[in-house]
């Protein structure tokens, strides 16, 4: 949306020009519409927004972000909430009701339509991030004694509200799954071929509480369309279509990206409070660390009172070691999360992989700080301390860099979230350990 | 796949039991064999591969990961390495020829086709990361004066080698695009209405020189299942299908990922010589600017000299920077790349909220430090001029973490790249030139 834009959107608006506001708006696609209300002020975007036709409106409140929707929903009546609620398809309308306040989602669950509503509340059963939740119920399901014709006609007579109509499904009395087929094919068999000979059998699924990464993955690496999603008794129960397989793969990303960080869970443009949440404990335990790290410095003080300038030194060995202990961690936490590593013998492999990567990097920087501290206080021993301790700490790093996401993930906790503390509080006191314990320990060369 | 399987594979490939591998491996999706074959060693992936019948072989080495297709290629046969080369759609070959060594990407694209060695060429014309680059060449295209039934013929007639038949392409004779029209408007359409009258004008288009990541997040946020893209003369060249989105927008996530910590392009099990060329600039940068640090530190040897414990107190002052820092400029990136941070008025609102988040974290953490700091040494003033060192630290990591990010992508500097290594020199600058300059302006109260 460029500027010009928005300021003739503001001028219309002012100038209570709403007829040509409302032109102007149906000129643009429903995606660029809500883009454009996120970025005027909020009582703007409500007047604009009550201005737009019904299908058009929903088609821009499904593309809003949640915060917008939120607002927009709360200050609608009921009449009006429920319209939208039930214009949205189900996967959908959970994933709002999953981040609405729960006074909200009580109201807003409360004005839906009996029949909306069991499906809503079905949805809802699934633990967040499963397939179930990421579901939608709303599939062309068809009879296994159906022809190609049939087929295709109940295909026209459902299209208008199931979510894909590219994957069809036959099932048996039970609903169990007998095999899938794509438009393409019925399109291209003749028109009375049974369907049941023209299936794909025993077709990828996954379980309602199968991972939806894991899920999206499937659908993914399948170039499938959509996967079927079964329940506990395999009866399908729902499809995840291709058009959220990218939101979800690029939704964990970040994810990953924000625990490494530890901002899990937060918005860029999301309330204060919510940040601090967010980042307060991430500090504070890093806090905790760094007193660690100074308790081990404060071991060495004779040391430091005889030769002051090691102080200048600490930040050099812990910060490369904090580094190359983060390159590797960084490697490692994402290489699992795309399932680049698997099974006891790449761990070993990856493992032995940066342990030699720690002594290549350690040697090199050894030497250039060795040299460099050398140059600069004149003083060999210096630089054989320092470089020593480098060589050990980045050792420390590639190795705690590798192996303490994979002790992580096999002891079932997120590596993503706790190892980048972990691994910076090894190097940190494993670096000052080394660098002043050789200090002491050579105490008489170097003066 | 479970050690068992992987078990079983070796067993029979040891006992030459050839037929039953085949069998085997045939009752797998070839998915599941390419991850099975890149599990075991390179040779025995070779017999095994050679066990396919050819139509699966194409298949399963396409979910290859780079290393094993180069492996497999530079080991095949002028013929094989053709019939394989020519079996795989156009974007998904250009995308392989990238990254085989060069000598052999000029072997292969010398045993190509006459034909298809021209549309490979074509497509590598585009620079690297384009939708040029992405698309595939090969899609259905229909007449302006076709009937319903006279285009579902011609889908008919192209499917087996169309990359997509579900969305088709309405061109003039100058193949200007002027619509495209779904697969399932097509089979609810009436056979003799003509498509000119049901098409959906005016479609999204991209340009072959728009950045792939672009690309992709229009296909996703319209919910398309492929974006045209046209040449610089308006003509459609290609098409990105909706199996490209989710891997443009993982690969693009994790290059961000390894940008921030310093590995652009690097694979878990790539070569170590190639992770060393990775890693080893954003070490040495690194090392340059903590020796900048040192140098900060070394100014103030005298203050240190009167009160070696300040050295214990250094990384607490520059590692909770650090992490602040880190905090605000991860979220800031993904953000700016989730196209969630656009324009002025949002950069100036950023860093507001990040100037208030660091005064609040610097507050917080400055009260926490001068409290344990005054317990653990008895000195009121020692807490009184960490608190303070923390405070001001914090804020600069907020300012700092939100605005260089902001600064280097106005600078048309990618943002992921340059902003750590700043913003942590600025932490630890800042944050020792605070800590010991307050303590040697108090030294009086100090000691």
């Amino acid at each position: 949306m460029t500027a010009l834009e928005k300021q003739a959107f503001t001028d219309l608006l002012e100038n209570k020009q709403y007829k040509i506001l409302r032109q102007n708006l149906l000129d643009l696609e429903p995606v660029d519409i809500s883009q454009l209300l996120s970025e005027v002020p909020q009582d703007d975007a409500m007047i604009a927004f009550r201005l737009l036709p019904k299908s058009i409106a929903v088609e821009v409140f499904d593309h809003m972000d949640r915060d917008l929707q939120n607002w927009l929903l709360e200050s609608f009546s009921d009449r009006a909430a429920k319209a939208f609620l039930e214009a949205m398809l189900p996967d959908d309308r959970v994933e709002l009701l999953d981040e609405v306040p729960a006074m909200v989602a009580k109201r807003l669950l409360q004005i839906l339509s009996p029949e909306q509503r069991q499906v809503t509340m079905e949805l809802l059963g699934y633990k967040e991030k499963t397939a179930g939740r990421a579901m939608t119920p709303y599939f062309v399901d068809l009879r296994r004694d159906m022809s190609a014709s049939q087929a295709l006609q109940r295909i026209r007579d459902l299209s208008f509200n199931r979510e894909t109509v590219y994957e069809s499904y036959v099932m048996d009395e039970k609903r169990h799954l007998l095999g899938t087929i794509s438009l393409k094919d019925l399109v291209l068999a003749k028109s009375d071929t049974r369907v049941l000979d023209i299936i794909t059998p025993d077709p990828k699924v996954v379980s309602t509480n199968t991972d939806q990464e894991e899920a999206a993955r499937i659908l993914r690496d399948n170039n499938l369309l959509a996967v079927p999603v079964v329940d506990m008794e395999g009866r399908l129960v729902g499809i995840i279509t291709w058009d959220d397989v990218a939101d979800i793969l690029e939704t964990e990303a970040t994810e990953d990206m924000y625990k490494l960080a530890g901002i899990t869970g937060e918005r860029v443009f999301g309330p204060l409070r919510m940040s601090l949440r967010n980042r307060i404990p991430w500090l504070s335990i890093n806090l905790a660390t760094t007193f660690l790290a100074a308790l081990v410095i404060s071991l060495f003080e004779p040391t430091i009172a005889q030769i002051v300038i090691l102080a200048a030194f600490l930040p050099i060995v812990a910060g490369q070691g904090g580094i190359g202990g983060t390159q590797t961690l960084t490697l490692v936490v994402r290489s699992m999360a795309l399932r680049e590593i698997s099974g006891k013998r790449s761990s070993y492999r990856l493992i032995r992989r940066e342990l030699y990567l720690g002594i290549l990097h350690g040697l090199l920087m050894a030497i250039i700080v060795g040299i460099v501290a050398f140059i600069w206080k004149g003083n060999y021993m210096l630089g054989v301390v320092l470089g020593l301790a480098m060589l050990g700490n980045m050792i420390v790093a590639g190795l705690a860099g590798a192996g303490i996401p994979l002790l992580l993930s096999k002891l079932k906790i997120d590596p993503a979230v706790g190892s980048a503390v972990i691994v910076t509080t090894c190097t940190d006191i494993v670096g000052f350990f080394l660098f002043l314990g050789l200090a002491t320990a050579f105490l008489k060369l170097l003066t």
